[in-house]
């Protein structure tokens, strides 16, 4: 009997698809990272259907790469070993919202935008939001954030149970509804940013918010990208609680203006929100108007109403599509250190000078109040010249990232993108690590290939 | 060549010691739980000497207790297999602040009274603040948290980066300076919590905040400890970002007056502090107040001077030992579970039932706002019947708590008290964590017994 109908035996017959429109859909991401296709896509229904394939699965060595909706952009979904891709789509219910407790149960396919719909009947929101419209199962995976990160933490502070099914199909929960704990030891957090690698989420519950009494948000344009980002540092350091402080140079303004249509000036400008009481708001904005007419701000211009909030916001979000529909052919490559707040400046002075001496096309555009930046850069896959000079600023980022103490990726995890780097981040902490994986997961069936590298 | 003589060849002479006053003070903790003295005290003052202890015992498998200021509640650093306590009071430095990226690194030894004297010269504070003056490495050994967790978070969420030595000798670092990370595994958040049963911490990376412009600390009384609850339950639902809001019961608040001298009103309260700026803050205040008088408030007073509150957060701070002083002889059974919000009210009103009917003398207090709060009762630990009634409320808060989602320990730990609650609360789940016990641990040297039940 062959996998598909194996597989077909232990899920029903239409949750089973080889169709190559289908594989070839499962054979990518949004990145330059080269495709290769599983060989068959599962569609389970519930956590017990994924313990009976995972079960088969391991039994018969074969790799299984969990998917949520495939918008990671370090190859992480890529099936490079073939085998078995397990598309969360058909999990997306909503199974539980607890107002009182603010939090939420949902299935793994869910995507934040899906979820904050629901959630905002209760006056709730969820907090984060990457810049595109992920599955909450997906997010966990990455320990993904955003803009909100800077306020309201990342994926990780977020999740306060995973259901899980490990490599054998066994199914365990890894934490409650308490706010905190003390018991047993944190492997919510130990599987929160796996990457599939370690087990798979079948059921998440996170913590959810207040949507808080004032909202206010703001453009503040800048002479350069480091007056902006000096801005965004003081802002902290004063302890203004500000709750997303964005930064986007000036060629990735044009991008955003010419797909978004929208006539924001085309500066280096900070996105960004404050959230409050009416009266605190005021006091924070202010100082934050002080703060940036100090370092050469030359025009602060407010949104007050919640459509020119949505209009800036669905902009910022859309800044990878606007550099990528412009280009035909071009895929992208996001670079996505993190680095300590007083090395920030010096840093992106340094990313500029980079695109610009590689020549490539690209924006600078993060998540400036957790020292998270991107450069953007557009390539031609299929030119190996292209893809080089890119790498190589990527490369040069990383290196500058590290010896400050930062990191090789604040969001967006590893995958096979980033394996390269881990070594000289993690140092022998990467040994232990290696071990955790062959604990959690002895035949290497579960997204193999992904996260860590083999040296 | 006997163990002491071999420790000596390995760390200074005066760095070991066998002196039976200083087995004594080793042998216990601030609880009830049985005390049992280890064979060695060695006091390392680098991480070289913790590696080349550890690596000593490890192969000749002699247990190694980390000792810090041996405040823990459940018999966590009580050497019940004899063996090295590794006491870190000589590695107490504070290494470097960096106030521009709010992160301080510490030795383990550093307590938390110490490190904010410091910080305050910089205009900074360190957020968690259990009871006792606790070093900071044995309250990310406990995931500790305390009054201010409800805004800041708890242990966890303060670490960044541990330097770990390993059973093996190995001596490896977690984390790094970057505010977030999506790089390897989440190592750093499975120390924290692990109770020195993984290894072995010889410096910390910590958050540090601001001190905020404007702090207000009020006491409010009600009629009843449920509608003290209610109250504080319902300004977190609103999104009062409140910085502090601490149950004391009457009991309490009669032992508190008498060890602190005070005169509060003694009725069941709410301590509370505000953070934030000036305008901000006098809106929640009056939000707060508004509030609290719905549920019935009495009294509403406000600690406006530095004086008036640092007196207030002490009396609160002593209360356990203003239960202990009270009463010679007895010792302290603290309860320590933590519930979904929604369940505090019901959970609060249940614990009083049972205090009442087991007729064993004591308080209720908590930091309510996490759903989590305590019940410190008074044991004479050589008088079976006093412990078992004592041990008889604490299952059935546990029982309580578990049922509804919560857990049995929300900041104290394990240890070897809560040790039989662990498989109801974790299920199979508890059966991994053994796993990467066996991993971190295989001749089972660090801090054995603690923290995972043997079933
Ligand atoms: C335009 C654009 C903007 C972006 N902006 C951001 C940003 O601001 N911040 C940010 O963090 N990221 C950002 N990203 C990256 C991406 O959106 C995130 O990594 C997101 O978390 C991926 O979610 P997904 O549902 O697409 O997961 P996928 O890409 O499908 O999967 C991601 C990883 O999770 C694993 N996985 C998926 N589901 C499960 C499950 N149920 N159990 C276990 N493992 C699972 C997969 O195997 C894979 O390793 C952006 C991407 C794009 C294209
Ligand atoms: C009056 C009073 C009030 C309290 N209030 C609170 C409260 O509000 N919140 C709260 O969370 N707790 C509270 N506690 C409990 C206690 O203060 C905490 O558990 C604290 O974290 C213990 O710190 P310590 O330095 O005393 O550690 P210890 O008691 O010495 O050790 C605790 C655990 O950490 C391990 N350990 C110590 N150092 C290291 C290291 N360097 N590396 C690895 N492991 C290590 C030990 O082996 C042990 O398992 C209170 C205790 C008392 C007596």
């Amino acid at each position: 009997m062959n996998l598909t109908e194996a597989l077909r035996q232990l899920v029903g017959h239409e949750q089973v698809s080889v169709n190559p429109t289908m594989l070839e859909q499962h054979s990518r991401d949004e990145s330059y990272h080269r495709p290769h296709t599983p060989d068959v896509v599962v569609f389970p229904r519930n956590a017990v259907e994924v313990s009976e394939v995972v079960k088969f699965a391991n039994s018969h060595r074969i790799p299984v790469v969990p998917f949520g909706m495939g918008t990671s952009l370090e190859g992480h979904v890529i099936p490079y070993q073939g085998g078995i891709t397990l598309d969360f789509q058909r999990m997306n219910q909503i199974v539980e919202i607890r107002p009182e407790d603010q939090l939420v149960r949902v299935q793994p396919g869910v995507t934040r935008s899906q979820l904050n719909k629901e959630l905002k009947k209760y006056g709730l929101f969820f907090s984060v939001d990457p810049g595109a419209d992920a599955t909450l199962g997906g997010m966990a995976a990455t320990n993904a954030s955003g803009t909100t990160a800077v306020r309201y933490g990342v994926m990780r502070d977020q999740v306060r149970d995973l259901e899980v099914v490990l490599a054998n199909g066994q199914v365990i929960r890894t934490g409650g509804l308490a706010v905190k704990s003390s018991a047993g030891y944190n492997l919510t957090g130990l599987f929160v940013g796996s990457e599939g690698t370690l087990g798979i989420f079948t059921e998440l519950t996170l913590r959810v918010y207040g949507i808080p009494e004032s909202i206010l948000a703001a453009r503040a344009s800048f002479p350069s990208v480091e007056s902006a980002v000096r801005t965004a540092v003081s802002l902290l350091a004063v302890g203004i609680p500000i709750a997303r402080v964005e930064l986007v140079d000036r060629v990735s303004m044009e991008k955003l203006n010419r797909h978004s249509g929208t006539h924001y000036e085309e500066a280096p400008t900070l996105f960004l929100e404050f959230h409050g009481n009416e009266a605190g708001l005021q006091q924070d904005v202010q100082f934050a108007k002080d703060l940036a007419a100090d370092h050469g701000c030359s025009g602060f211009a407010f949104e007050t109403d919640a459509k020119g909030r949505n209009t800036l916001w669905e902009a910022r979000h859309n800044l990878a599509y606007a550099f990528v529909h412009g280009s035909k052919g071009k895929k992208i490559m996001v670079t996505d250190v993190c680095v300590p707040l007083s090395e920030l400046a010096g840093a992106i002075t340094y990313a500029r000078e980079q695109i610009e001496a590689a020549g490539v096309e690209g924006g600078l555009l993060g998540h400036v109040g957790d020292g998270n930046f991107h450069a953007l850069l557009l390539v031609d896959p299929t030119n190996r010249d292209d893809l080089d000079r890119a790498e190589r600023v990527n490369a040069n980022l990383v290196d500058y990232a590290l010896r400050c103490g930062g990191t090789c990726t604040g969001e967006h995890g590893v995958g096979v993108g980033k394996l390269k780097y881990l070594r000289r981040e993690h140092g022998e902490a990467l040994d232990l690590m290696r071990q955790v994986k062959q604990l959690f997961d002895p035949h290497n069936i579960l997204n193999p290939g992904k996260k860590l590298p083999i040296d």
